[in-house]
């Protein structure tokens, strides 16, 4: 039996991330190829405890960013030692809603922390495990939040990250970039500002060589 | 003013930390010197939940020794940031139940993680802030758990730590001290195999000259 693939997606808020992970999945499906959905932070019991408290936290002693970025990578250890690699080592694909990727853009690059402890941090968390493949979500952070206030009602809960100024946004953005440009075998930016069906077909094309390779299948 | 000092105690389990951090703390109220206790995984509301997960955490998901450690530097970072750091500043002495070498003992020596990550975990948390003072409570694996077992009523809740076996304490007794003889100006090791007064005396003589010197007081 072939491990199952992993992919992740990123990109900053507003992106479209929700609905293309959904296409995806239904995508896979199609291909008959076994594939679970999760996301970060969170995916198992525990590690969406940490989420919660990361996403909604509210109290009178402040959360620290250096907590912050220890409890993401808390909630990474425990995903992925208890639900992605043993999805993969039972040869199911992996879809991943953020990654190591989204911990450079946002505490990296926007909180201006330590990248080499982010670094070590991320691989430390993950047990070096790499993703074959990053969907880069791509849309300017104007663009992005315009999304995201139209999707949100009036006084919808709206998270700790998007309360962040437009200046975080853009460091967030310029981030993804740097990330992209770097690794650009496993990260590949797709232009999000189009409507959600050339999104989708846009992604399908950078699975179908993908799939075919690894599973040794023709795509339908 | 004059800052606090700031003052932990560290030894394996049995070690009898917990009477020996009261009796410090009334040596101190009789020096009129103001200081709170505290302890960690701990110390804030926020760090107490962490505790209780690597303390206490039972499921049916296993607790990943990586986010075991990433949970208890999210304690410290939350612990110093938002109470000792403060307390310090404001002229208040705080002794703190266990710190930077009970991760090093119990994370590093014993479950055998990266020494160089737990350094670097260590100073991250803090924000590099290192005590003035560290009682090291010296007892071997074999008398601190025997104490640990006459302590605990039959059928008590024993938590995480205390339920490992003896290797695993003998290696914790072994990195408390190869920590003591690399920083044998700051780790004072005291023999906890003796009656409560005499440790208390012994630890007190520690205390003295650090008070007199930092606070220019003559100890009553």
């Amino acid at each position: 039996m072939k491990r199952g693939l992993f992919i992740t997606f990123e990109g900053p808020e507003g992106a479209g991330k929700t609905t293309q992970l959904e296409l995806a999945k239904k995508w896979f499906d199609r291909q008959n190829i076994p594939t679970i959905l999760t996301r970060e932070p969170g995916g198992t019991p525990l590690a969406e405890q940490f989420r919660d408290i990361v996403k909604h936290y509210i109290g009178a002693e402040p959360l620290t960013a250096a907590s912050e970025l220890l409890l993401f990578e808390a909630s990474r250890a425990q995903h992925v030692a208890n639900r992605i690699r043993p999805a993969i080592e039972d040869g199911v694909t992996v879809i991943c809603d953020r990654f190591i990727d989204s911990t450079l853009a946002y505490q990296g690059y926007a909180r201006g922390m330590d990248f080499t402890l982010i670094r070590d941090l991320n691989q430390f968390a993950s047990g070096g495990l790499l993703p074959d493949l990053t969907i880069f979500l791509n849309i300017t952070p104007e663009a992005g939040l315009q999304r995201t206030l139209s999707r949100n009602a009036p006084g919808a809960d709206t998270d700790r990250m998007e309360k962040e100024n437009m200046m975080f946004h853009q460091r967030v953005y310029e981030g993804y970039h740097a990330i992209a440009a770097a690794d650009p075998k496993r990260v590949k930016i797709i232009d999000a500002d189009a409507i959600q069906s050339v999104i989708h077909f846009d992604i399908c094309k950078q699975f179908t060589p993908l799939i075919e390779n690894h599973f040794g299948v023709k795509v339908k």
